[in-house]
């Protein structure tokens, strides 16, 4: 089972972190971009293939410390057609490295068109009797305004494809409380939310006591991630926000069950543009993105160890 | 101001329609696809290709009868990368037969990745200080889950390049009142949602007195429909829901105003397979979509004018 996959892998590498693969072309080292458009231009496929060669270098590098990566769509779509291209083959070399791969695309729609997302992302399609998949990611970003008849259509092929979901819960960013906190009879909107996603992912727990689906719990937000992990007992939550979004090791920690497992971190530029970071900028790109990672994950485990709920 | 020429067209049409392309290969008639798939194999390719001859012949029949196409992202990116490049075609070449693009792409994020798909598909992106454009559409729909630092820059793009977007406000499915109709201190969340798009769209009003910032309400909540005609007054409503999914002439005259103007109907499956329906079996696929397209026309002004809200 999927979720059981993820957890078996942050606990071998003992990180519990994915790698957010979201490359913007002008933050590239220079020398990508610069062969990039000696070969192709400037035009949206030069940036397709420096940002291709980018994640690729980075990929190899961090399998062997991070268990997951996670590509934000946006920044490939950007580039149209060629970046979606990218944002493809990023995704398969991944896996191809072993890595598990968390789309973040966000999607979310009515029910027969949110079976369409989950055919595009998760499932299969059948063309006369044949089967193929269009991007065949492992777990995506699922947004929950448009409610059940939604999400059932995503968790059906969760099922039936051994794949994953998280849903957004109480997203990273300052205006997330506009709506997500609002409270209806005592209760916060994303709590709400997470009762649902509880009641999905308990039918579906794995050998860890989690499955694979999971919920977005900003690491901006401590208050309200300790009341969740408390309401998604079964639930692992995708944590984006640490390092350029300000949350720290010490924010994170009320993500994370009593054992010290149930929560993955999120970090994108803090570790794919350390070589941009003041700290790092002695080493080139791969290395700089390899101590970044590994500083985050003793950052980490340091934080988890003074609440004792490291797990290794 | 984009707004304003959506507006002029719909006038001049007497046709507040859009048609949504929301193509499925395996409904397409027979003929397209056995072309296709002896060209291509059984191939998201040959898929890609047969639903974009089919969406352009159309565009040719209906651009003379309705403004605006909404394809719906979805049942391109299930094709993958061939699908995105269908759909992108489509959009072009629906702009080149004078016909305004809605984009439903249902997106929403943080702030930074936000502004990443409000380039993707309403702004231009810089390459090293040339200018490209991603998907180029006019409208596209937009999530409000995550609040305004996702929206405002969305907005920042609808002044910047005459864009505009359709927020989701209340959305068309069954499931849709779970999240959305939740009440807060006596307001359901619909209704706050309308609030802040009408605060938008209220500084951004154009010579019909609708702004490009606009909101999705569905045909099949017409209640609801009267209560956010009310709260939005400058708001242009996207009104999905018609015909396949239940929403018929006589529910969606609410989300008019008082002139019979004010909103835009979209039927996708009830005009694009329109052949595959008795009344309009005889005809070819073309024929049979601009039949059914003059028919939803005849319907909703015979209920505009109902009750008095007929404009032309």
């Amino acid at each position: 089972m999927l979720m059981d996959r993820l957890m078996d892998r942050i606990i071998a590498l003992k990180s519990p972190i994915v790698v957010g693969l979201d490359p913007r072309f002008e933050n590239l080292p220079e020398d990508l971009r610069t062969r990039a458009i000696s070969a192709h231009g400037k035009t949206p496929k030069a940036c397709a293939e420096a940002i291709l060669e980018f994640n690729k270098a980075l990929i190899d590098t961090l399998c062997q410390v991070v268990p997951a990566v996670k590509p934000q769509s946006a920044f490939y779509e950007l580039l149209g057609v060629e970046g979606v291209r990218a944002y493809d083959e990023t995704c398969r070399y991944a896996q191809s490295k072993g890595m598990i791969v968390i789309g973040d695309v966000k999607r979310g729609d009515i029910g027969s068109t949110a079976l369409g997302y989950s055919k595009a992302y998760l499932g299969e399609i059948s063309i006369e009797g044949e089967a193929f998949r269009a991007f065949d990611n492992d777990f995506i970003t699922i947004n929950p305004y448009l409610g059940d008849d939604n999400t059932k259509e995503f968790i059906a092929d969760v099922d039936a494809c051994d794949k994953g979901v998280f849903v957004l819960v109480k997203t990273s960013n300052p205006s997330s409380s506009q709506i997500q906190n609002l409270r209806v009879e005592g209760k916060a909107i994303y709590e709400i939310v997470a009762g649902q996603v509880e009641a999905w992912s308990e039918k579906r727990v794995g050998k860890h006591g989690y499955s694979s689906v999971g919920a977005v719990v900003g690491a901006t937000y401590p208050a309200e991630a300790k009341v969740l992990r408390h309401i998604m007992k079964t639930t692992c939550f995708l944590v984006p926000g640490y390092g350029a979004q300000g949350g720290g090791g010490a924010d994170i920690v009320e993500c994370f069950d009593v054992k010290g497992l149930g929560a993955i971190v999120n970090s994108s530029r803090g570790i794919i543009f350390a070589f941009q970071n003041k700290s790092y900028s002695h080493l080139n790109y791969t290395d700089a993105a390899l101590r970044a990672t590994l500083d985050m994950r003793d950052d980490i485990n340091d934080n988890l160890e003074a609440v004792q709920k490291k797990y290794w």
